[in-house]
């Protein structure tokens, strides 16, 4: 295992070069004008495999030596470090097993053994798969390949400084998301060796906020739960061997409401037409919360691997969020035309109905002002045109109310 | 107005650096998996304003005296020039008039406004829009800006040409999406200018396949209609103006049907997490029609914007293509048990239930067998995952058949 010196990073940039993609950096206008800095991302959702995690898995299995990697590789994950071993044993011709908690979608499992490597179902969490790959390790005299707590990892990871920096020499900020902190401690200190001047800020969500929370501390420390919609950095201990590195080059840490993420999700569909993952979006979240000014900063999109469907849900979020799909309810009286007349008011404030429920038998007394409900699905311009379509039914006499 | 000179677009090059992105160029492995050619993307959909229009319409007005650019100019567009021209005029300081058909979506009202331009809705379709503003470019002396039939507006598009060629010196083969006609025109000479060996394919929708129509009769048609969801290029009647231009440069027409598209946007979707408009899809699609091996192919994703709404809609449909979705409907009998019975043979087969529907009153018998029809949206894993469930139920003894 080597340590993080520059010859280190020399030698996994070496390795790296001619395999993987220099995924360059994207000059963001729309991020530029919002906060006052001028805003680059760094697309690692473009890179092969969807992620930066194949840099450190590729530099990782390089470092071994032939009969190693015939004897075989192991590790735990069901996520981008899946991949990335999945692609680096594949390169390498290892063999490799990847074990995965017994709940992964099979789509996920599919992906992973679509590298030609093992897959085995263990435990209902992480953790118990984890377990399950330490044991299978010891067992076997597998190599067990740390996603995060290994600086050979870190050093791969640590890749991204030197591509960051030859592409923008003017960079001031790096924002780089943070689980378990192997790639914070390869992008910090390979990026304070080549320019001492730059500031390294990591990015974590509040429910997960474990190198917060062990950097106030002054030494690694667990979380006792971790709850985060963004699942590639849902890490509750930070790894021991690179917390030194992270202790010593890692200048704050900013932390990141769930919520805030789906918001910035719609955004960069909107202004970069990318697809981002939950844990890659952590860094574009904390753009707003720099207190510097007309600095060049660097943001990472750490990876891309979300699941189509999670994509639509997260759409059909966002979009309720700024008032582009609302859903309201309202109480008729149970008789011809009233929906004729309703649906006359929408129109007329140019809503358009997506989906609609007509329920009767709501009131117990059929006759009753109330005794229909209907509910609604608009889609509008945006909370004023939402507000516009709700003051009008009011106006005509609706006693309306927003669902969602 | 200019000719399509090497001179020109040196000069349509020199105006536009400074001002927009150099997109570069991105590898795609899958793509050169699937295809057996090297396959690369130029990104237009992420340069600023979300499509490559904002190169044409930059030059043209850089061409402009300052008089003609405070007595006006005029388009009529909904679409990418609307934006294009819309940030040209802004970054000139020049008026600018944008003429949209009645039913133009508000959002794309505003988001042109947005560059301070300004708006007026006239007539239904583009052709009324686009008589609206020749009227008024002659009543108000303003000067008409072409979406494509100028060869100012095709020089700078031609520019992508040689960006294409820088990054990629060794490009054998360059697909461009057409419409009227001006982005091929102007790609396709200066590509040939600069290497008379590379080979230009432009692709057009079946529906709305003007361009090939007249290159087959030798002279600009009109169709009689045009059919198409790529909205980016449905276009009656390629630009006489840049015609001979397609004429002598471009070597072959692809057409493509619009339901290729759908599975297209999900693959770039997954494969390389990025957003592209339907238009900027042909080339994607064209992909698979070349009848070369292992040449450098570049295809050019011409813009990105698409509403969000529509994008959940894709996605959906792609879904649905992929047998990731699907809707069946079954008639039970109407008594206690049967939905804990069906969904319990849903359950052992891993189908996730999305939405569901449970109908009484559909037989005149209620007490038949199929008093009760069910309808069940599950996600799946794909086809093979689908036809599993179906056998499942059907081996179980139920007639369940797939409605979507």
């Amino acid at each position: 295992m080597h340590k993080l010196t520059i010859e280190t990073f020399r030698h996994a940039e070496a390795v790296l070069r001619e395999i993987i993609l220099d995924t360059g950096l994207i000059y963001s206008k729309p991020f530029t004008l919002q906060t006052g800095n001028n805003i680059w991302f760094k697309p690692e959702n473009m890179q092969l495999t969807g992620a930066y995690k194949i840099r450190g898995a590729l530099y990782k299995v390089s470092t071994l030596s032939q009969k190693q990697r015939q004897r075989g590789l192991i590790t735990a994950s069901a996520g981008n470090h899946a991949q990335g071993l999945g692609f680096a044993s594949q390169y390498y011709g290892a063999n490799a097993v990847i074990v995965m908690p017994e709940t992964t979608p099979l789509v996920k499992v599919n992906n992973t053994k679509a590298y030609g490597v093992q897959v085995v179902l263990a435990g209902n969490i992480y953790d118990d798969a984890y377990a399950h790959a330490l044991k299978t390790a010891q067992e076997y005299g597998y190599e067990f390949v740390h996603p995060f707590n290994d600086p050979d990892i870190a050093a791969g990871q640590g890749t991204l400084a030197f591509e960051i920096l030859r592409s923008l020499p003017e960079t001031d900020v790096i924002l780089v998301p943070v689980g378990g902190g192997g790639l914070i401690a390869g992008i910090a200190t390979l990026a304070k060796i080549l320019k001492p001047s730059v500031t390294v800020i990591g990015v974590e969500p509040s429910g997960a906020a474990c190198m917060k929370m062990s950097l106030k501390e002054g030494k690694v420390t667990s979380l006792h739960k971790v709850e985060t919609i963004a699942d590639g950095v849902a890490v509750r201990t930070p790894g021991d061997k690179i917390f030194p590195y992270v202790q010593k080059y890692v200048d704050d840490i900013i932390t990141i409401d769930d919520q805030k993420l789906v918001d910035v999700f719609l955004d960069l569909m909107e202004s970069h037409k990318m697809i981002v993952e939950n844990a890659g979006l952590l860094s574009v979240a904390a753009l707003k919360y720099l207190d510097v000014k007309n600095k060049n900063v660097v943001a990472l999109l750490s990876g891309g691997n979300m699941d189509v469907i999670t994509i639509s849900s997260l759409v059909q979020h966002g979009l309720r969020n700024r008032g582009r799909i609302f859903t309201f309810s309202v109480r008729l009286p149970d008789r011809p035309g009233e929906l004729h007349r309703i649906s006359g008011i929408i129109a007329q404030e140019r809503g358009n109905i997506i989906e609609l429920q007509h329920n009767q038998f709501v009131d117990i007394n059929r006759n009753s002002d109330k005794g229909t409900e209907l509910v609604v699905t608009l889609e509008a311009f945006g909370h004023e045109h939402k507000n516009t379509i709700m003051t009008a039914l009011s106006q005509k006499g609706y006693d309306a109310n927003i669902v969602s």
